[in-house]
């Protein structure tokens, strides 16, 4: 036994997670001081006046402020509200197939059954699965609904007062962007730890010593929050990018206004798209990743020696991960808020990057220490059939390796991605020759920035499996997600500064104010690739992690390549993935084609909106996107959760086996590869804008032609860093959590076309 | 055994290649009849005279056209001769490699060692399978070598012929185009079939009854045949694309020249390069995975009762296909060539897939034939460790399912890149809103074509596997490549017919002629798809009989992707077609750049280069393709060459299997796609060009916005369908034959770095 009592581990996780909250509320607290509207203002205003721009009337400009956050906010809102109710929809359809399914394992049955590897106890019945895995998932699927819609709140809170504290410095509107970012992050992270714990303690209360059923029920909360997340990714990110992309369309290449220009009809559907897609979205997509590789953790622990001789505080271990993680970002945040002041526009970057270097030194002591309390010094695990031992310090290097293995993976990213490195360079270079050549370049650098981080994943992979079975690997997945509340503060930072600048476009305020929020965008959009990458590797290890449980649960002792069954799997799932991007590149792609009819028909038939004297009606154009987005998700949805349904149900558990391995090992590069180069594309562009280099200057300004190159190719990109890239790593671990959660069934009825043949 | 003697395979195997062989004379000599300079003329011109245009003198023109095909000749002969000098240095490095490797198996040891499948018997020593590997390798090498080179003399030969019969009509026009690509189908396949029959029974003088070892030193002549193929697709392809891509670029994008105007300096060196690229690579592409799959199904046959019980009649089953593949062949011609007239060009599309469709019916029942009298009724074959009792109407069908399978692709293909259907003419549509919509719509389409190819391998892979496992794989694989000759040839009339035009225009032809040459190109372009879908589709059941080849020889017994060491060959496996994707790519991007450069030059310091009145300097243009594509083969082929090597050395059979089937499911993906893509830009553009309907018209003219976003779309597409894309197939099969051959050196000494550790 570890030297961490159970009382003791209880108390741990509770305060963690309560903490995590308060530290959240408080940073709300601290963003709220910003007053947004100058009649409810009460001394705020006074001292702004002094620094503001001149010639710019100040009431104006706050009030305007307030106006379009507003608008800004009640699209959001209202998107997510319509999305939510085709969620609910979902929700009660997909619980009853899981009732149903589970249920039917033992016909119904109310009797207790003999256990599958605690030998010769009694277990729950399959009925009590059924009822229990409903129950988890549809809590998973609340808590992730929740985690989207609380981001998406703070950051349209949040936006318009980053504008106004960039008339005092960009140091002060950092500061609120960055807090802003850490609610949300601090948030998540925390909910969903309470959640979970919660789940576990009041699911015992039925269980009781039956900690097998107990843990393979709970798998349903990893599936509620991925399945969720998948539709909140890509309804989000069809909804962002038709929006972005229309907007660009007409109004940047048509018009030569621009971006965030008010006079776009299609901007603050741009505007809401940032909310919905990249902040609710990314909330939702991480917060499934946690708690799938908690659950595939927990999982695998209950049916080993943890489980087995009810070791209740080693059986907790990833929750005190978890916990730990949440009180080391938490450290790790006032180095950012009030260690260090940022005086200038060039800091920025490196203090986000400092974050994740700090989270994940303090992180590594963290995981020593946790390591060492709360395992036992030797132990085994589950190891596909057979029981492998382990020591405490084999887990310390699992988590590690995971956490690091993420740290490289953001680094590489930044690398492949910012427009301070030679690759994006290359890449602004080439629109020299326009916009062909920019593809060209742009394409093969997306395929190039995968080598690093999958040889990254490979090495993780290896030490913790070779260390730990499955088990190290779900650990590892979490390793790299113990930082997660850090991780979402500087993403959500990057759509917060996004949306900052547009909102100071839109108030018209001088060209100072734009050039700091655009300073604060670049580095966002930096640091945003850096998160795709956190979540497109985390989701590769929670992914086979999942399907390490799955495999078990499943009862199939090797998944070999060299049989048919096996490999038409892994050839059909390596598909998947680009079936999957297929229709959300043209989901994105005729949604934005109706969005530029619109855009233009506004331009062509308002009389003076050119000119700045008309309004345009935004309402048509957040209406296109709501209509399309909501349309357009259902089919990727239902590729997604049907596909383990009917290769498990029909082909059986070694070709749903083949699947998950083979979607897995071709969508981490589909993922990495197109937020990569959509993200290279869109920091080749700014690269150029910005011109501060003799080589930048000599392909800009604005409206050059390498410029205008630059933009087809940041139009591109647009769908694929943030519809099909980040919407693949959901496709690859909810398939594999799916399966997990059905595997009793398939095992018990599936594979009937091989059984007919 | 079946009911054909020994005697009488011998004969039918000869009498087939030598028939071969003469049918491809014939019609070489058919094609030699059109003249092509007057003064070496002798009434074929004056037949022409009533014919041709007005106003254009006759001698002159095809004087004109001589001169044109002549440089090209001259271009294509020089390149291919200094690649060939590369590839010498090459074959020398590689095949002492293979002596060493293979010779350090038993320390160059000279005697005899028991056999590992025919227990009890004695067979040859490491050192004879070291010394007959290498000359199989060297023989490979030069067989493949020289259909490249046959096959782009023949092309050059017929190009300038194509565009002086076009003066004549269309059906004649086509049938040059047709036989010369005829001439080379019939010449590689009749080669190789011949070459194979020749080294197997000149090696058998030496092994005698020891058809394992014998069989085991002849896959050397597969993995000879696809190195070549693999730098002469790379070298070629960056060729061929550095040209196209840098003549577009300033030609038809800058200066609103037509393509192939003489006056663009690159345009000798892009007419070059169809010939080095799409003849010579494609030819010895096919060349490779027909190679490979008959060693694949000789080396498993070997070891199973076949080799055993030394069955030779079925032992040689394969070649006894290609032999039969070569007849059925020979009569389909004769419906393009004899039996139907091309009237009108309408017709020329669908008498090319009739082509294929006559041939697979007919070689359907050439394999029933086949099947049932050269195979005893009911046999054994090797299946990883156990022997599986299979009858020979399995093999029919696995046979059949193949080449049925390929049909399928094949039209497949056809609907995703023909500009007769939707998707291409959505893909036109979508540019009315510019480029960026046309590269999103035509990325879609690319990752959408993925799905039914990858159904039909499944399902093709699932029906052999089970009904002959291994054996099964690589028959299926033979079956799709058995109407080889055919296919080729169709594949062979496309840039023929691309060159045929672009003489037409350089020899200032009229208009009508033109027109016509172009109706044949665009066929050609369909063709040229469906014969990419061929080749990557064969390539992947060619790769997977390796694969299993390599499991057999190198005493695996399985692949399980549940243990460390396979998974993370899995996923670096999966992630290698991006990384020799990014190299091949950029290549292709950067040698454009500096083409670009150099025709911008020619343009803006040649004084009357414009007007017409100076002659631009092709050979420069020709120069930077050259040196280009020379250096930047390397690198792509060393990560393929090296890979096998370091992956098995260092890492041991198991990753390495891994790292097969994983490169293997994820570079099919991305080789149809790739592929598809940029097939379908290419015909996007030219049905806004061609504007034969009301749709298509409201797009165009020439110069009009949509097309100039349609010229970017087809100038992206360029490297992605002719450079990574088909390379992408070589990269998977050649891996897979390279483990194949070094097989027995990993098995014995490889694995070091886990041994270490």
């Amino acid at each position: 036994m570890g030297v961490l009592s159970e009382g003791l581990t209880h108390v741990l996780i509770l305060v963690a997670s309560l903490v995590g909250i308060g530290f959240a509320l408080l940073q709300w607290f601290l963003v709220s001081k910003v007053r947004v509207s100058v009649e409810s203002g009460n001394g705020y205003s006074d001292r702004l006046i002094g620094e503001e721009e001149e010639g710019v009337d100040n009431l104006d400009v706050s009030l305007k402020c307030a106006e379009i956050q507003n608008a800004i906010s009640v699209g959001a809102t209202s998107f997510l509200y319509t999305e939510y109710r085709y969620l609910c929809i979902f929700m009660g359809v997909f619980g009853a197939i899981i009732f149903l399914f589970l249920g039917s394992v033992q016909g119904f049955s109310t009797k207790s059954e003999p256990c599958t590897y605690s030998k010769g106890n009694l277990c729950k019945p399959a009925l009590a699965n059924a009822i229990f895995s409903t129950i988890a998932f549809l809590l998973g699927a609340l808590t992730s609904v929740l985690s989207g819609f609380l981001g998406m709140k703070i950051a349209t809170y949040a936006n318009a007062r980053t504008t106004l504290q960039a008339r005092k410095g960009v140091g002060k509107a950092f500061i609120t962007a960055f807090r802003s970012g850490a609610v949300m992050g601090f948030l998540l992270s925390a909910n969903g730890l309470l959640v979970l714990y919660v789940s576990i303690n009041l699911f015992k209360l039925y269980y009781g010593d039956d900690w097998e059923g107990l843990y393979e029920s709970i798998t349903g909360y990893g599936l509620g929050g991925s399945s969720m997340a998948l539709f909140g990714r890509v309804g989000g990110g069809i909804y962002t990018k038709a929006a972005d992309v229309g907007a660009d369309l007409v109004g940047k290449v048509e018009r030569n206004i621009p971006e965030d220009d008010p006079r776009n009809p299609a901007v603050i559907a741009d505007n809401v798209g940032d909310n919905v897609g990249d902040i609710a979205g990314m909330g939702s997509d991480l917060f499934g990743s946690y708690a799938e590789s908690s659950c595939a953790a927990l999982f695998v622990a209950s049916i080993s020696q943890f489980g087995v001789v009810h070791d209740y505080t080693a059986m907790s271990y990833p929750l005190i991960i978890s916990a730990m993680g949440i009180v080391v970002c938490l450290i790790t945040t006032l180095f950012a808020t009030d260690l260090f002041e940022i005086k200038n526009v060039s800091e920025i970057e490196p203090s986000l990057k400092r974050q994740l270097v700090i989270s994940t030194i303090l992180m590594t002591a963290g995981i020593a220490m946790v390591s060492f309390l709360a395992l036992p010094s030797e132990f085994t695990l589950y190891d596909f059939g057979t029981d492998k031992l382990v020591k405490n310090w084999h887990l310390f290097f699992c988590v590690s390796i995971g956490l690091w293995a993420g740290l490289v993976i953001g680094f590489t990213t930044e690398y492949y991605t910012s427009n301070a490195y030679s690759p994006v360079q290359d890449v602004a270079d080439s629109c020299r020759t326009g916009a062909a050549t920019n593809v060209i370049f742009g394409l093969a650098l997306g395929y190039k920035s995968v080598i690093i981080p999958i040889f990254s994943i490979a090495i993780a992979i290896y030490v913790s499996f070779s260390m730990a079975a499955m088990y190290g690997i779900a650990m590892a997945a979490l390793g790299m997600l113990s930082t997660i509340s850090t991780g979402l503060a500087i993403d959500a930072y990057g759509p917060i500064s996004d949306n900052a600048g547009g909102i100071a476009e839109m108030a018209g305020m001088s060209h100072k104010i734009r050039e700091r929020t655009d300073a604060l965008d670049a580095a966002g959009n930096t640091t945003a690739a850096i998160g795709k990458g956190f979540a497109i590797g985390s989701a590769a290890l929670v992914s086979l992690a999942l399907f390490g449980a799955f495999v078990s649960r499943a009862g199939i002792k090797a998944v070999d390549v060299l049989t048919p069954k096996v490999f038409i799997g892994l050839i059909v799932g390596a598909m998947l993935p680009y079936w999957f991007s297929a229709m959300t590149m043209k989901s994105v792609g005729s949604a934005a084609l109706k969005m530029v009819e619109e855009v233009r028909r506004q331009f062509n038939t308002i009389p003076g909106l050119m000119e700045g004297r008309a309004k345009p009606d935004y309402t048509n154009c957040v209406k296109i996107s709501t209509d399309a987005s909501l349309r357009e998700m259902i089919p990727p949805g239902a590729l997604v959760m049907l596909t383990p349904l009917i290769a498990g149900t029909f082909f059986g558990v070694e070709t749903l086996a083949g699947v998950l391995a083979g979607s897995l090992v071709s969508g981490v590069q589909v993922a990495i590869s197109a937020s990569n180069t959509g993200g290279a594309w869109d920091n080749a562009k700014k690269y150029i804008e910005a011109g501060a280099s003799e080589h930048a200057k000599s392909l800009g300004p604005k409206g050059s032609d390498p410029h205008k190159a630059a933009v087809i190719g940041d139009t591109i990109g647009d769908p694929l860093k943030d519809t099909s890239g980040p919407s693949l790593n959901i496709l690859i671990k909810l398939m594999a959590v799916e399966s997990l959660v059905f595997a009793p069934f398939f095992a018990a009825h599936g594979g009937l076309l091989f059984k007919l043949l």
